[in-house]
């Protein structure tokens, strides 16, 4: 069920920010709460978008796969963001698949229900217009550094990502606060596990990042930007 | 002027589709029309959107540049798609610069006036999400492409979709009606001068492809389809 506070919460997010708090207050009412745990699928690749999700708590990992490619992973969806919106909106099946990373908490609602709270407020697609928008320009420097960055970059441009979104300070760098394998360093990369572990050998030599199993420290911001400066 | 006949154009676009007749006589009287010639801007990566652009005739490229990398080509929009209409809906700078490819005509309206529309005309705001969405989708196959698949597969998948697009039959083949030099090329599918060239030649030894200088004729589509195939 939803729980006090939510209405706020919604009140904040990119989606429904400038609503009404009465309206707000209606919004949350008719969702459901849903608890996925870590590693569990939220929505799959090629369904259909039968519910809207809205990260409430956790974090949310969104992966692409096909036929014989390695799976890339698009991003990383924190509170507030609403992974597969585009789906429903569309009306077109998940273009990927959304698996939470940690225990993560969501509000959900039917399609339809959606559909016509965007009717009757047309603030939220005026929000949403923005929300997309906002997603297809950070594809397009996705596409770009894919496409013209050399790896290293691409790999220190992933893990200074995660430092600005999910990170926190310890003894003067900046851990990664959810778990975050070598494997899912390369699948933000667009490369293979074996050139992530590679690079990252090195830059522990040097004293840029630290870690271990699933963990990674930042330790010097300045020179992985420097990595990312000749791009 | 806007001329007879573009109210109807206007609604077979994604934009417009679905609003009234006389709605859409409306909305092409208050645009204006613009000829742009090949090889000028539309507008200009950073700059401000204050008109929103619909090709009317002709091919738009949309190009990205950075600091320092190479340029990339992101898309070729045709008569009926509204280049640069994120920054416009979202009131952000141009992400990229679009360049006529051959003379072009478009209906351009003040950015004032198409809020005002969307404003008035729900319908357009429906329109645009799903337009926008659809570019998102767009992007995260060309991200995956991008990430994943080897260069000769993406220079095969920029010819298909030229072909698909932009082709006319000749000769048992289908050549691009526009001129494309090995450079534009290079530009969509992420990659250099010199790869394009040495694929080029290799497919054209073996008759998948032919044509000459800023001319390129598909010869044997299936063959070129099974390039991409494994991916």
């Amino acid at each position: 069920m939803p729980q006090q506070g939510d209405a706020d919460f919604l009140g904040c997010t990119e989606l429904f920010g400038g609503l009404d708090p009465k309206v707000l207050e209606g919004i949350a009412a008719r969702g459901t709460s849903r608890l996925v745990r870590a590693g569990q699928a939220v929505f799959r690749q090629g369904s259909e978008p039968t519910h809207l999700h809205l990260v409430m708590k956790g974090w949310v990992k969104i992966g692409h796969v096909t036929g014989s490619g390695a799976p890339l992973t698009i991003g990383i969806m924190e509170p507030g963001d609403v992974p597969g919106c585009v789906a429903v909106f569309r009306h077109t099946p998940y273009p990927a698949t959304a698996t939470a990373i940690v225990d993560s908490w969501l509000l959900t609602w039917p399609a339809a229900v959606v559909s016509e709270l965007m009717e009757r407020h047309p603030r939220i697609s005026a929000n949403a217009l923005g929300l997309v928008g906002g997603r297809t320009e950070e594809m397009l420097h996705r596409s770009r550094e894919f496409a013209t960055e050399p790896v290293e970059c691409r790999i220190a441009r992933v893990l200074l990502r995660l430092a600005a979104k999910a990170g926190q300070p310890v003894g003067g760098g900046t851990e990664i606060i959810f778990p975050l394998s070598r494997q899912d360093i390369a699948e933000m990369a667009g490369t293979t596990l074996h050139t992530v572990s590679r690079t990252l050998r090195m830059w522990q030599r040097s004293g840029l990042v630290a870690g271990g199993r699933r963990r990674v420290v930042i330790q010097d911001e300045k020179a992985l930007r420097a990595v990312t400066l000749d791009h």
